[in-house]
């Protein structure tokens, strides 16, 4: 099932998504879109439709909006995170420089809302109005993610805060297009919205473990790149907490500057991780909250079998190593 | 009147727009908000709602989203160009960075689209549709800005289609914003939205002669400030095309890279600018332009002092000098 769904959904992005004129815009567009990529997002919408008692293909539209605004938002946040790598690729603004990143992201955009407009009038407005204040969200979880960068008090209440923000209500606000393309009611589609944000959570805290432990050539991201922008995850966060004094201040040390070696900060970081078994103690905090989503997947209004078919899908996501 | 329109719409924004959590994301979308400027834009969308027979209340959402999104395309486009100033004082990525230039401006596009909400179903996929349509072609015609920097074979037509797209349409759409709030027809929707596309021609034509030879301080933004970035306006290619074989080369060479001293330069090419009195021949052109966009509203199905309304509020646009 899910390999056919992809195969639609990338049909359906080759064939909506052109290289029109002025080709320096658009060129970075199909770029960002074709590099790949697990498609999570818009496979929800259509796995949720699907759920939701319709025929996934109604969901195609409003699954490539998803995808066309997580890729928008990869580079301009590629942009501000001075990212060398995305997918194993070089980044937009690397390949062609800042101005167009900027310009073919803002495009993305607007591409995205476009695709919303195949629906119906009521839809269209229940969809967009979910789009844009998840669209602002996300921005504030960005704003909130640079801003933790030059903070030394970050707390882990402002993290989980933060990531729900710029990771999960995304995957939030997919599962939920879904069930408002299938006419679910506002209960099981704020269900199916909450299922989203837990796994989302615990997705991001995942890919958070990934960055500094995962295998550099199948996560296609520069790995320790977390460290040395000097991200407050909860890798760090943990480790500050567990770290006597003398870890402590290394820490906080490492993270208050950048630094000219970047690979000796990165393995002293992760030696301090290690040090207080800060991996574990990750991997029981992405249970917690994979478990509650799949609580929260329990109770939705939904024919088991399908029910089902979400919880492989989140289960996989939750056992990949990239 | 329109000083009523301005002061109610000043008053509307003030209201709707705030400095929410996280502040650094929403400071400087306040701070290019409060930075003055004519409001041609949202004006144009009240006195349109007004002229089509409606309380001109009932736009002001409308007007807010299209002035949101033309002051995003300021903080982007100011990043693209390294502009230093903006209305007279500094642009917000000198102020606060590229990164929050980025992220503010994507965050005001939202809002833009957000604002939209306030109309029923049916009004509201009208306004969203055009909306995301002129927000592309802006984009468009931006990406044709910054390409044509690097070209030196711009044609008058290319130069004109430019403008057209980057400025142009968001005037039309301002105009066709209040004609769909005011349930008009089709066939007069599109009829303001032309008025609309060619005053904002003329517009534009006038802005660029006011980047050469306007005054500094009333302007409000670097004077010379085109020449310096090599665009090719219209003052330029018609300069190239009286030019004799030696000022043809001069001006090909002053425009083919960036200069140390740019002073020199500026001087440079406006002294073969007077001397082909490009100033008049432009001067014609944003009367034609001016000329066809009254010729269009004269064919308007409002009343006639309605029509006065936009054509006096036009010819004062055409009049200024700032």
């Amino acid at each position: 099932m899910i390999s056919v769904l992809k195969e639609e959904f990338l049909k359906h992005l080759d064939k909506k998504v052109e290289v029109n004129h002025p080709k320096n815009l658009y060129e970075p567009i199909a770029y960002i879109l074709g590099l790949g990529g697990k498609k999570i997002r818009p496979l929800l919408t259509l796995l949720s439709a699907d759920a939701f008692g319709i025929d996934y293909k109604k969901a195609l539209d409003a699954a490539l909006a998803i995808e066309l605004f997580h890729n928008f938002t990869l580079i301009h946040d590629d942009i501000m995170d001075a990212a060398p790598l995305r997918r194993g690729n070089i980044t937009v603004h690397k390949k062609w420089g800042i101005n167009r990143g900027i310009l073919s992201g803002d495009a993305m955009m607007v591409l995205a809302y476009q695709n919303l407009e195949a629906y119906n009038d009521e839809v269209f407005k229940k969809l967009n109005r979910l789009f844009s204040k998840t669209a602002l969200e996300v921005c504030d979880g960005q704003q909130l993610d640079v801003d933790f960068e030059t903070r030394s008090n970050v707390t882990v209440d402002e993290y989980i805060e933060m990531i729900s923000l710029k990771t999960s209500v995304l995957v939030g606000c997919a599962l939920k297009f879904g069930a408002v393309i299938a006419n679910a009611s506002d209960v099981e589609a704020d269900k199916i919205y909450k299922f989203g944000l837990n796994l989302g959570i615990a997705f991001q805290l995942q890919d958070d473990y990934l960055d500094t432990f995962g295998n550099s050539k199948s996560f296609g991201k520069q790995v320790g790149g977390d460290i040395i922008e000097n991200k407050k995850t909860l890798l760090f966060l943990t480790a500050l907490k567990l770290s006597n004094n003398e870890d402590k201040e290394k820490l906080r040390k490492m993270y208050a500057e950048k630094h000219q070696n970047n690979d000796d900060k990165v393995l002293a970081v992760i030696a301090i991780f290690n040090k207080y078994e800060v991996p574990s103690l990750i991997k029981q905090e992405i249970e917690k909250y994979t478990k509650k989503s799949f609580e929260i997947l329990e109770t939705v209004n939904i024919p088991d079998e399908k029910k089902q078919m979400l919880y492989l899908f989140g289960e996989n996501l939750m056992n990949r190593n990239v």
